[in-house]
């Protein structure tokens, strides 16, 4: 499985993406799930991609090789919705392609894609693209996506992002959000991707991999965990014998 | 959608249910969702059920219809095992019944149970049915069982419960588990039933059902709230320019 967070806020953007891949519990690999289309002072774009990795290697292989060869590609169109759409019309294309023929029997080729940033001229936007092809934007009342096992890290994101939250509280949520999915689900796992940026600068802010051993990350885990224990034992039990 | 939870602890088991059916947003109804088989002093029977009412319900006529009716019945066997075992053949009968005919086309009639309890001459016993009537028995190791809208609320119970848990505690974990489902999921929604019962008892210890006004359920929702807010701004924030 796959976990990636996205949130579009006041200041900025946070991208965020597990790496374990598997295909069955004897086969599992670390891939990076997110992708970059850059260009200094002009354009950033950030792809994550949950689902079936043939797709959405393709689809990436394609974007990317279509910047040489035509010129309508990601680093030209001129805003982000003309992107998503692009993506979106890429993924039929490979879906299409790959799920032909006779071999495709019972194996489900579809992906999921959140894709965000943003192009001098606009705005920041965010888009979830659904595996049909077609896409959603995130709003001021919806500031965040989640793609692949998103069940488990949901309920922290819903209490505590807000479209005002600042990016530094932010990135905590999502973490916590990732240590939540980590500890209920296996195929979840380290290292993470995470990418930042701040809205109007045209280049990323922040792009790091956390691995097992990264200090903040460990110590926030840990802090996380004794903390919830504590305010657990801390509210004062039910009254056991009240219906006696 | 549905959310149900039961424990196999040291001390005693705990039932939580939630009582919100839907078909389709509009048609939202509430049905409770656990039922008891109890013969004072010998027996204590709690199931829980998920997915199609229709055949739960007939299950569960069916169980009661056969207590008058048959000799071998779910208030006669001899051990939960048995019981597991009738519960799994009943919902067999009930599925094969219902998804005969050209009506049934696209309905989903599967369901999934919980049943736990004691009868006299064993120890407490939980098993998870699952749609097909097989079934799996709780242990030490996993001493709980979710069924229905699961995973938004299993991360607390992977952290906090543990077999030796004592029953307020754990019932104050359950009670949380349904918080975070009931925020990210309003197909899950209140009143809950709830029902404990303390090991060679042989009659349940509490039974009861929440509704929005309970005055502990509602404290306790809203200290967590406050509680998760406070621990996560009580924790350090990434240092956002470590890569800059």
């Amino acid at each position: 499985m796959t976990y990636c967070v996205a949130m579009k806020l006041d200041s900025g953007m946070i991208f965020l993406s597990d790496s374990r891949t598997n295909a069955g519990v004897d086969h599992i690999a670390t891939f990076q799930k997110m992708y970059f289309f850059t260009k200094q002072d002009e354009r950033v774009l950030v792809m994550m991609s949950a689902g079936n990795l043939a797709t959405t290697q393709s689809i990436v292989s394609l974007l990317n090789a279509r910047i040489k060869d035509a010129e309508y590609n990601i680093l030209t169109v001129k805003s982000l919705y003309e992107a998503a759409e692009m993506v979106g019309q890429t993924m039929r294309e490979v879906v299409a392609r790959d799920a032909q023929g006779q071999q495709s029997q019972g194996v489900d080729f579809s992906c999921s894609l959140i894709l965000g940033g943003q192009i001098r001229g606009e705005g920041m936007r965010l888009f979830n693209i659904y595996p049909q092809g077609n896409f959603i934007e995130a709003t001021c009342d919806t500031p965040y996506f989640q793609i692949g096992e998103s069940k488990y890290g949901k309920p922290i994101l819903d209490r505590a992002l807000r479209f005002n939250t600042s990016l530094e509280e932010a990135l905590k949520c999502g973490l916590i959000s990732f240590d939540s999915t980590m500890k209920s689900n296996l195929s979840v796992g380290l290292p993470l991707d995470m990418a930042v940026y701040r809205v109007d600068q045209f280049a990323l802010h922040v792009r790091q991999r956390l691995y097992e051993d990264d200090g903040y990350l460990t110590n926030l885990r840990q802090q996380w965990s004794e903390g919830l224990k504590n305010l657990m034992a801390s509210l004062p039990p039910p009254a056991l014998n009240r219906l006696d």
